[in-house]
């Protein structure tokens, strides 16, 4: 499955050119990277699951919405490996065709989470119906190509300039201090850094008093960084949870004992992935 | 805002009469509940902060989707006090109109989460398309009054009979063990039972290693059983999440060392409410 080293990586994403994902894979793999657009979460991770894309990059949380819900439990379904991450400063503005007015317009399509980080626009104009789709390019393209059933479309300013849509409201997202966190995912595992490095894992531990407290002293006595705890449902077993960390380290380095450690606690525990963290926006001290 | 005893309570609910919310509602407030429908979260939430209902019945978690996010944040938001829970089991099925048959159906409207919980429904009749909606029994109750853009439906079996539409597929739903539990929200904190009582807050502990650890010790160190923990991003702090937990217990019984401790120990701290624990399904021994 793997080219030349000549030809630029392949590499799958949720939606069209222009979504916050394409913006996600330029950041790590270059501005020629040979983007493969797919439309749902599980046509994502067909495409490299079949060799159809080396790489896939998936969003797994957003600073206002939480978490991109399935997607942590599909990496770990798929046994696939993390071996990246990135963030992008999400930036929604609602766009029209030129020449609409706003008093024309009576639906707006977009992502739902989108969508969901617009609340404020949506009460502010509460004569403008949020519609649901698959992607907010594609819903800036399908507004463009004339294939949309609404009058307008909530997007990047990248978004509208590659379609040709008009930018009638620039920023409409309800907090500036909106990013989301994207991880690049392989059939293959990859060297991380031993610097920088940063390790997801999923584990579940017995349905008891003080048992994820327990696994988390795994970490807290050696002073290990968990910067991420998530729960997910365990389909099957109602009112049970796995969880998903991130933890700075590298299973080679100073998490080695610690993931032994878990390991040997846990009902269930798998190692996702390391790679090297993505610090250009730094966490705040808090 | 307290009725004569004799009238029923007015509860609210997101979604119309026959919703899985209504159902829930049923079970706490009986077959004669005053339903107030309302068409989103904020609309809810709205209703038992205007007074135009008493409470309001807030569906928090699926046990395939995972959490409804979005909510446990409005009830801290609006401090609202969590004063019982129940829970529902969801069972989809797919409607349409009596005669319409099923290869005139192309598209089929519902709840997003209803729809993320028939994966391999549309995985199977890969020519229907899934439409996002604000409700399972909206979705049903429009398109029999003809106000749906929609050739199908997927909601209740009960929303079926209720507005007269036809089953093509009774249980849709990707996995029978499918439920969602409800919290009842007032503006007024409520005595709970102190035998059976669970417990809800909301914490944020220091950016730090280990702080996590330390915050869950308070349970572990006494026996309490946290039976859910989630973590949510905190609004304007990107990468910094607020804990919303569980526990077994009462602040004027078992819990309330516990959470004068957890009280000193954390950058923030709420108690959201005490109630009777739902127990009609027992979570498995895992």
């Amino acid at each position: 499955m793997t080219p030349p080293t000549s030809s630029p990586l392949s590499v799958a994403i949720q939606g069209e050119a222009g979504a916050f994902s394409h913006q996600a894979a330029m950041q790590i793999f270059g501005p020629g990277v040979n983007l493969v657009p797919t439309r749902t979460f599980d046509d994502l991770f067909a495409a490299v699951l079949t060799g159809r894309a080396e790489r896939a990059v998936v969003p797994v949380e957003n600073t206002l919405a939480g978490s991109v819900q399935g997607n942590l439990d599909r990496i770990l379904q798929h046994s696939l490996h993390i071996v990246g991450e990135t963030g992008v400063r999400i930036q929604l503005a609602f766009v029209a065709p030129p020449g609409r007015s706003l008093s024309e317009i009576r639906r707006a399509a977009s992502h739902p989470v989108a969508l969901q980080q617009c609340q404020r626009f949506f009460r502010d104009h509460a004569d403008i119906e949020p519609v649901a789709v698959y992607d907010t390019a594609g819903s800036v393209r399908d507004l463009m190509d004339g294939s949309s059933a609404y009058e307008a479309a909530i997007g990047s300013a990248w978004a509208a300039e590659l379609y040709g849509a008009k930018i009638l409201f620039p920023e409409i997202e309800d907090d500036p201090k909106n990013f989301t966190r994207f991880f690049v995912v392989s059939g293959d595992a990859e060297e991380a850094p031993r610097d920088g490095a940063k390790t997801s894992l999923a584990f579940v531990v017995a349905h008891e008093p003080g048992s994820l407290h327990r696994a988390l002293g795994v970490f807290a006595s050696r002073g290990a960084d968990l910067t991420k705890l998530e729960s997910r449902p365990i389909r099957g077993r109602p009112w049970e949870y796995r969880f998903f960390a991130d933890v700075r380290g590298h299973p080679e380095g100073s998490l080695g004992e610690c993931l032994e450690e878990l390991r040997g606690l846990a009902a269930e525990f798998q190692v996702l992935g390391s790679y090297g963290e993505w610090t250009e926006i730094e966490p705040s001290a808090g």
